[in-house]
């Protein structure tokens, strides 16, 4: 028998608890608040614990991030590096994200924004709609969701772009590598949409330079993580109509804070980062496989890289 | 050498005429305000023109109708039952309708209506994300458009039935037949698409019974046509929260009138009758070859059955 803490503001206990037992009988699932024994629990299973939750745990030996980005754990320093994490993007998550963004793709490509602003002056304005190969949108990041997020709207017709730090071939997308993103990649790109982790590399990389390099009237959808955006910049871009609308799902603090400028800018559309989420059933099996690794000293699947910092 | 006569108030005349004659050579095409001999007139490409324009041309031996609901010029009276009407479904119109349904289906079923609410209201509210199979949408109408738009519902995970008037199978839907949308396509809608075209049979049918056969919660998106739709019962039904949102293309008259109460309804999102459009690139093959056919008494493709009436 082993113990799993779970931990999460946004899962449901019981689901994932349910799921886990009925795929492992031999692991218990317990919650931050019934935990039992501190020394019983071997693994985590969490989404965006509090700073120094886990170190309750002796006897922890690794932890399961309950999505892609694992940037929450990696900034608590009573983490000991040589504690593993474990990234888990099921497909449940690769495909709401990809849903997503596919989503505000067509609403930016069909001129949604606009639309929604013509009927609330009540206005009939006919804008012409347009082949989703007029629009050739530009993805920063193709780990397992950027790639298939991708693949979905170039199926769609989109003429669609890929940048990642690593040479990639995708069929049907045009692929850039290098350490930044190229001007050729930002120049063409209609609609930027920012799928990338939080890390050193990608801490305020949207900024003012980057924006003023997008064609006037482009787009921006930031499904990564909000600390890549220079906030102060994308407003300006907003204000002076470079960028004609941003679609945000995630912020530097979370929740956006009462006071934010970003809820009432009439060029932003944000949600309450809420564009992918794992699925019990989906994962429970992976859970139990690397619970039943870690407990037998084998090599763990989607790991943390430390030094990479995703 | 003929003349082709252009009206639309929507579609650029320049573009059509280039396309056109750059296809076909022999074939002049000219707008309304330059008309030229009237008896040079043999054919016509036209939207939505004023009811007696056609009458003006003595020769017409053929009208195109610029899209796929050719409801308005069945409603002229000066248009005698026996001149051909042709619809013009090309690849563009297509598209775009099928995108415009693809984008307002995520838009519903990721509850895009209540998380815009949420913003408007500065309040932070997590709605999970679920998995496109969770949602299921009944498309009425499987013509060309119809059919690939249910395709593509299909294709993004949605669970997806059609009804039409006669026996269809298409992989992946669920195909219904018969002069009425039958119990268990309605009852199982979580999103009911209408892309019917105006006839005698579809005037009303979107009325009190049939939205009370939907489940609570679901919601309704027209790109059909308005007359499909009993006003004040979608307003009912809207106000009591038994239909969650509908999203409008088509109206009863179109510009939908200021004082219109669609336009300031929370629960309704409405654009200007821009679903589709056709390309002319796409479509100057077809339109030279329906006047070469015309011409030399050949039978036409795609006409409007009187009978039926579209």
């Amino acid at each position: 028998m082993t113990t799993l803490l779970f931990h999460s503001d946004l899962d449901d206990f019981t689901t994932w608890k349910e799921a886990i037992e009925r795929t492992a009988p031999s692991i218990t699932v317990r919650s931050t608040q019934d935990a039992g024994a501190l020394e019983a629990v071997t693994a985590a299973l969490v989404w965006a614990p509090p700073p120094g939750l886990l170190r309750r745990f002796p006897n922890l030996k690794v932890v399961i991030n309950l999505g892609a980005g694992a940037d929450s754990l990696l900034r608590d320093p009573t983490i000991p590096p040589s504690l593993p994490i474990v990234r888990l993007t099921d497909r449940a998550l690769i495909d709401t994200v990809a849903d997503y963004v596919l989503l505000y793709a067509l609403a930016l490509h069909r001129r949604q924004p606009e639309l929604a602003a013509a009927q609330r002056a009540q206005q009939w304005t006919f804008l012409p709609p347009t082949p989703t190969a007029m629009t050739r949108i530009g993805v920063m990041g193709l780990g397992a969701i950027g790639g298939e997020t991708a693949r979905r709207l170039a199926a769609q017709g989109f003429k669609v772009m890929g940048w990642a730090r690593r040479p990639r071939e995708m069929t049907g997308v045009e692929c850039f590598h290098g350490l930044a993103p190229p001007d050729l990649f930002l120049t063409q790109s209609d609609i930027l949409v920012n799928l990338l982790p939080a890390t050193a590399q990608t801490e305020n990389l949207i900024d003012s330079p980057l924006l003023g390099r997008l064609k006037p009237g482009a787009a921006l959808i930031n499904v990564g993580r909000g600390s890549a955006i220079v906030e102060a910049d994308l407003l300006a871009a907003l204000d002076m109509g470079h960028l004609r609308h941003a679609v945000l799902d995630v912020f530097r603090t979370e929740p956006l804070p009462d006071s934010h400028a970003f809820w009432t800018h009439p060029r932003i559309t944000l949600t309450p980062h809420n564009a992918g989420l794992c699925h019990p059933e989906l994962s429970a099996g992976f859970v139990a496989d690397v619970i039943a690794r870690s407990l037998g000293g084998e090599a763990l699947p989607s790991c943390v890289d430390r030094i990479a910092g995703y």
